[in-house]
């Protein structure tokens, strides 16, 4: 029996089963015959619940109405349903897998009283992960329409930079230093316009921010010509894209633009040796050979440093952002590459100590034809470059 | 002890305890000599981590490198962190109450290897949305920031609105058919400027739909002259806000003048009812009353009725959008109004067989010196009351 708990139908765990309709608390059941009976918890979702073509579990069904009379708590309310909606299964105590993101309090009531009644829990994260690893037609076009908003906003920002104009190296725009702040505010107007959220934020890292890849970027420091921007655009459409370019408005130091070069080669590298039944650590370790060959510190021979290559190369992507494949060295079958699959490639260096990094993060689809880059755009630090493609 | 389990700083069960930062999967541990201690996962959020104040616990004392080399599953490395982290605060078993939204099956794991250990995992998730209810300063400067850009949502759709003309009953604007994609958009694009996200979209609710207190409303339907046009807007930015006005262009039918006019009564004296001390129930109790002697169906003399009133009358609002107090009836101690509480207030009137409904809703803030209405927008039906506003 698979179990799945979510505080909504955007749970990604539930998201799978329902796709894109609007459901509050509500619940999974997955038995042995196949048929997944979804439980929902408010009289008024009754026509969102009937669209998702799932066996239905009333409120009326399942108590919801004695068991908020008799409990205030969250954690009773879901222990109540829990066990009302596999009697009407017709389940009796079994190996039950729990999955869902529910508050963990409630997991660990529910647990409990799961055990005194013989059923035994255990995980079924995992699974439903697997199990929503290869993308459906539906899920693959809103990958792309998701990847398609990143990439309208790293060419908005582009076409910001390249309109700046550069006084003693600050830049500036329409009467105004220009700080990342206002290319924040535009990502988030782009996105927007196409129905894109963004739950996990972005990433515009200018300057010394850039040399750390987890910074989120100063959105009051003012742009400077030749300083490093990484701007990294996560939207999520029910399902998320993932997409960076690092700019860098005048001429780039030198050193900058060789590490440009290096992290360019590096995916192109990467994306060619992206084929079914590839490890993606593999990939990995091929990326670390070619930076550690160029003098750059790399996780696999200098861990823990701040400056080389200092991240993995890529995740997959789907309803959380950070999925199944793994390009991790220990994934085993979850880090082998198989057709459907979606991920990022994103190699990068950094040096904090230079006060400058570059990443370039492609969305990448193994389609029946091979690997398809569903983030087209421009390699180049040069914002110019970007034109074409607004 | 309490243990928060986080997939990230946003999970509303840690946020409280660690503010704005940026983390990944962490946890927090908090025994009984109060001192909060933090653990995270990654070596690049150290920063980040130290910012919050807490106490850390670092990814090397967690042995995060190992345990990511000995499992491969969300759940072993969970079940292995917080082992290690009890054990660094100096705990031993003992009832260990839980909260955060880590997955399901994570805490199913955990609670069964705890269990074995002799702790006696609770529910913490009551005792955290309690411990969060009284807003602080800087959490009610949030609200209020999220509260002035849903105000302002509203107000750019009523000018969008007041500026579009009828013909034979359908809305065009600037050569265009009026659709509510239309206003949905423009909503985005103020909330994306004032950096608010809407992690649960928002209502336009247009003709019909209106008359759906759930529905979201339809982005293709063309709004008409003389159609109620719900508009419910509820961001985030760190906590949230969560408003709703009524509009209608032209004349609107008698039917929801009337409606209109005993809502904006509803709500205006249940504001001046909302004190300290007071249970929320009891503000719905005559807000039931009031409507009922109009010839209401309402839900305690009429529940399960889709015409009429059909909902609560209220909810606190803070890192989620629904949290204490309580206007349930059973609510208890949850449900006594209390100073530092933020909730709303939101009568309505629902008639889906006549294709209309009428919802009007108050952020409110219960201060020091009584209540302050967070979101100061007219009533009016009619967009062009707003204009003063903007």
């Amino acid at each position: 029996v698979l179990a799945v708990l979510a505080e909504s139908a955007g749970d990604p765990d539930l998201a799978p089963f329902v796709g894109g309709v609007h459901l509050g608390r509500s619940l999974l059941i997955l038995g042995a015959d196949g048929v997944p009976h979804l439980g929902y918890l408010t009289e008024m979702e009754r026509e969102e619940a009937a669209a998702t073509g799932c066996a239905l579990l009333t409120p009326e069904q399942l108590g919801v109405r004695s068991l908020l009379e008799a409990t205030s708590d969250t954690a009773g309310l879901w222990a109540g349903v829990v066990e009302r909606a596999l009697a009407l299964c017709g389940l009796g105590p079994q190996p039950i897998a729990m999955a869902g993101h529910p508050s963990a309090g409630a997991v660990a009531t529910l647990a409990e009283q799961l055990v005194d009644a013989g059923w035994r829990p255990i995980d079924g994260g995992e699974a439903v992960r697997r199990w929503r690893r290869r993308k459906t037609t539906a899920e693959l076009a809103a990958i792309r329409r998701a990847a398609a908003g990143a990439g309208a906003a790293i060419s908005r920002v582009a076409e910001l930079l390249a309109s700046a104009t550069a006084r003693q190296g600050e830049l500036w725009l329409e009467g105004e230093l220009l700080r990342v702040r206002r290319l924040r505010s535009a990502v988030a107007v782009v996105l927007a316009e196409q129905g894109l959220e963004q739950p996990h934020g972005n990433i515009l890292a200018a300057g010394p921010a850039a040399g750390v890849p987890h910074s989120q970027g100063d959105s009051e420091h003012v742009v400077r010509a030749g300083e490093a921007l990484v701007v990294d655009i996560f939207p999520r459409g029910g399902l998320h894209a993932d997409c960076a370019r690092t700019l860098c408005v005048g001429e780039a130091p030198a050193a900058l633009v060789a590490a440009h070069a290096e992290v360019r080669a590096a995916v192109q590298a990467a994306a060619r040796q992206a084929r079914v039944g590839v490890q993606g650590w593999d990939l990995q370790d091929a990326v670390c050979a070619r930076f550690a060959a160029a003098g750059w510190a790399t996780p696999i021979d200098a861990g823990g440093s701040a400056r080389g290559y200092v991240h993995g190369l890529g995740h997959g992507v789907g309803y959380e952002l950070h999925e199944l494949p793994s390009f991790r060295r220990e994934a085993g079958e979850d880090g082998r590459l198989s057709g459907g699959d979606v991920f990022t490639l994103e190699p990068g260096l950094y040096a904090p100590d230079e006060g400058w990094g570059v990443r370039l993060e492609d969305l990448c689809w193994l389609g029946p034809t091979g690997l398809e880059t569903l983030t087209p755009l421009p390699y180049e630090l040069d914002p110019r470059a970007y034109r074409s493609t607004q």
